[in-house]
């Protein structure tokens, strides 16, 4: 097997996540001096970074009793509103802390009153000198195009963030996390890469905390194997994007090993094979794998850790898929690393 | 040609969006004594209602100074979370105001603390009921299952809304409407209907403002079509999805005559020529249209009002690609008009 860039970058996470939680304890105070008296969160992101902000919208939302959702930057950036953002902590997440949408839109959002915190991989960044707290990812330098260990630090520093605002227990079920990915590591998704190697579309859905990985994976699958996948949680699907799920465009589901979301999931399997869709999935449980035509990647860790680990199986399927048609992973057509928004 | 029953409802839509601005004043005035004080909207949706709230998010924005932004409802009906929402309103949108999922999160919410708007085509549903205030967009009976006059009533509807937040002279320019939408009926989409005719993927753009309506043309086209299309904003595509447009992908581009958008997204439009991309494009100015292969439907309404009128030239693609692609619009597979999420 060649050893790609993006192998050995995905190789690299248990340690990135050891790193980062070693530092948690003291991130999260700078975080709870920064945020005391907010209100309300707000993520600014793109891309990769904006499925991490996904994650913390529900980790911040139902684990310290303050809203967070997010913004479209352009909202700021194109149309420049001015608005009152005095109990508002702004968190703008980039790998690169260069990408020009993301350093305006927080400029912006500061000259509108708002605190803001930058979770970025590079210290010394203009987003990072810009905010008032940094949650650095501390990464190191990520040359692979598609993002792994720059993501997978991204969604552990959503649990420093709200540690900081009240959900400290959080930090205890994320010790977990490197041993967990680094027993993924083995796991074998070859069927899933021989089940996906003439697709040219599929859709790739979650539900609730998970969503943000199912988001995830459908990117890579589209920067680096250039499949037409789309991310949807379950509840959407639902909603019209069902219809195109077929022999010709098989879903793949991913899954924590408990909680709510499984019902729904198993629903969606159910709908998928009436339509003569095949079923993959990665994670999930017992029930849901009986759902399933190809299946791989169990993990019991808690559902709130479960998307960070979840992120490794999807990644390895990226990076075989990508070889297997053809493509060299880390370097994908048409994409650059630091992404600058034409305008 | 025969008449589907969709196309019977994309052509009522003018006299609908006539009918329910000739009661905005008297509505927006509702929304005002309600919303005193309020520092934050927060839309609950899905499907086409969480692209009219998309819309929403950035009409309030920016025209009327206070933070909009949208919530999973699963965060809520899931995972139960707990928050002051003491100075929030919530607006949920959903045509039927049956779904059980918006209905449960809209309880959740007034449980918290918020104040509760709905928008729905049913006066008389249990989302009606609960609410606070209701935007009544009496679109009357929608017997297709795309949606088309219910979706372009609850996008006229957040002019409405963001009037009694504040933007009164949004009614002024939505005057416009209803005889733009009537002009745009003739538009000739055949060309476009070609070239789809056997696409299984594509990609559908947008920014800003009339980003709803990409992904509302991208939904229908998956919904009535089964093409696997989809909708992003144009700086997301440059963060990984562009490379999956090419000669089997191409690029539906939805735009304004005017606008900070317009250099984007003739940006795209190039890197998809370059990618051999072909590049469709509803709407737009004369710089996009030189970037297109094939253009339809501009119009000169102002950036604001255009994700509306534009809502006419995707329906009308979508249904008549739908029966060129051998499908009936009115009753897809796999799909129902009241949508409850399986739990």
């Amino acid at each position: 097997m060649t050893s790609t860039q993006m192998l050995r970058e995905i190789h690299e996470q248990p340690e990135v996540i050891e790193r980062l939680l070693a530092n948690a304890d003291a991130l999260a105070q700078e975080v709870a001096g920064l945020a005391r008296g907010c209100r309300h969160v707000l993520f600014i992101a793109r891309g990769s970074s904006d499925h991490a902000a996904l994650y913390g919208q529900y980790v911040v939302s139902t684990k310290t009793g303050i809203l967070a959702t997010s913004s479209s930057p352009s909202v700021m950036t194109l149309y420049g509103a001015t608005m009152d953002m005095s109990d508002v902590l702004v968190v703008a997440v980039s790998q690169s802390g260069e990408t020009s949408e993301i350093v305006d839109a927080v400029a912006w959002a500061t000259g509108c009153g708002a605190r803001t915190i930058a979770i970025t991989n590079n210290e010394d960044s203009r987003l990072a000198r810009h905010c008032d707290v940094v949650i650095p990812t501390r990464a190191g330098k990520e040359l692979a195009v598609p993002a792994t260990k720059t993501w997978s630090s991204q969604m552990t520093a959503m649990l420093v963030l709200a540690a900081g605002l009240g959900a400290e227990s959080l930090l205890k079920a994320a010790a977990d996390i490197p041993a967990e990915m680094a027993r993924l590591m083995d796991v074998n998704v070859a069927p899933m890469v021989e089940a996906l190697l003439h697709s040219q579309a599929l859709m790739v859905t979650s539900r609730g905390f998970v969503s943000a990985t199912a988001l995830e994976v459908a990117l890579k699958l589209k920067e680096a194997c250039y499949i037409a996948a789309q991310g949807a949680s379950s509840a959407d699907l639902e909603h019209g994007p069902l219809a195109v799920v077929g022999p010709e465009v098989p879903v793949l589901i991913v899954a924590a090993h408990t909680g709510p979301t499984i019902p729904g999931l198993i629903a969606v399997a159910q709908k998928a094979h009436a339509a003569g869709a095949r079923v993959l999935l990665l994670g999930g449980s017992g029930a849901l794998a009986d759902n399933a035509d190809i299946a791989a990647a169990q993990t019991h860790v808690p559902e709130e850790i479960a998307p960070i680990v979840l992120g490794v199986p999807g990644q390895l399927l990226t990076e075989q898929l990508a070889r297997a048609r053809g493509i060299d992973p880390d370097a994908p057509r048409g994409l650059s690393k630091v992404t600058q928004t034409s305008e």
